[in-house]
């Protein structure tokens, strides 16, 4: 395919975005081309500005612009109860439904022997650490609802227990607006044995 | 929701992009945050590259790196055939089909009435003006088969024809590979007034 040497570097580069294809990667570099230059450019300094600006949160090791998140600096947040997650994209989505006012820890991904995965890769050493100095009530355990999430969060409560610190795990169930019809077994399995006074 | 000032303002420049809605653009941001330094600058400098470097073609007005596009500098293009073509984003898909070796000369548009484009806002002055001047033998008139295209080809021909150069336009017909049940009427039609002897 003909296309100026910088239009075929632009469209190579666009192609390895997640979810981008060589045709929205065209529709992307047209729309590029077409844009005045200071939008386009917008968007090239933020990409460098994250790059430039972002690192991980020296405690909890979510994004941060500085030493600390903006959740851990903050003095409205329950530093008592710490949610455990796997990545920092899980957080955003919990912050969302504006029920959790604690902090978190970001374990850098889940236990996975078959990826070679040990506790060693993850920030737990991290984690305990911040439970034997911070004042810590409750643990909840975040990782996500698949084997090696669920394996992580039996590791880390095996762990933690002993130290006569709560840990939780958010409920399994049926999605809010999902037809029971529809549901896997093992999710209405769940459901059912998490059943609750009405 | 909750990120980081500068991830808050990455989200809002990839949302903009055409096709990235928010769940696309929170999975290029988490990319990007992932992605080595130097890949993710790779595609900053790839946008502001393309707009620093890409102008139009002085005489055809597809996208060009110097005052000529690499088509109207190559040598092994014969000049005595001009494709006519609303954007330069039609001269990609022309190009792959590897059939065509003459050069191009981008509208900017098509004529829409309704929209306000007339003959002034298309660059048509200027390719009368190449008519003029260069030695052409045959405008191929590769605008939309859609209504602004068809009115713009139609208009074009009516301007071209006088000065005895052959004005062609791509046939109409079946879709290769496509199945003649699904075919609309106009096409099968338009397919049926082209047939051909085989």
């Amino acid at each position: 395919m003909y296309a100026a040497p910088s239009i075929q570097k632009l469209l190579d580069e666009l192609e390895r975005l997640p979810g981008v294809g060589p045709k929205s990667a065209q529709r992307i570099a047209y729309w590029i081309l077409n844009a005045d230059k200071a939008t386009a450019l917008r968007l090239a300094e933020a990409i460098a500005e994250v790059k430039d600006q972002v690192r991980f949160c020296e405690r909890c090791f979510n994004y941060a612009e500085d030493d600390l998140c903006e959740i851990c600096r903050s003095p409205k947040r329950d530093a008592g109860v710490i949610c455990v997650v796997s990545e920092p994209r899980d957080i955003p989505p919990i912050e969302r439904t504006a029920v959790y006012d604690g902090v978190y820890h970001v374990l850098g991904g889940a236990l996975s022997p078959l990826e070679g995965i040990g506790p060693d890769n993850l920030r737990i050493a991290e984690l305990m650490k911040r439970l034997a100095s911070e004042e810590v009530r409750e643990v909840v355990l975040a990782t996500n609802p698949n084997v090696e999430g669920e394996t992580t969060a039996a590791y880390l409560a095996r762990l933690i227990k002993p130290l006569g610190i709560r840990v939780t795990r958010p409920a399994s169930g049926l999605p809010v607006g999902g037809d029971l019809e529809f549901a896997d077994e093992v999710t209405l399995g769940r459901a059912l044995e998490g059943r609750r006074e009405v």
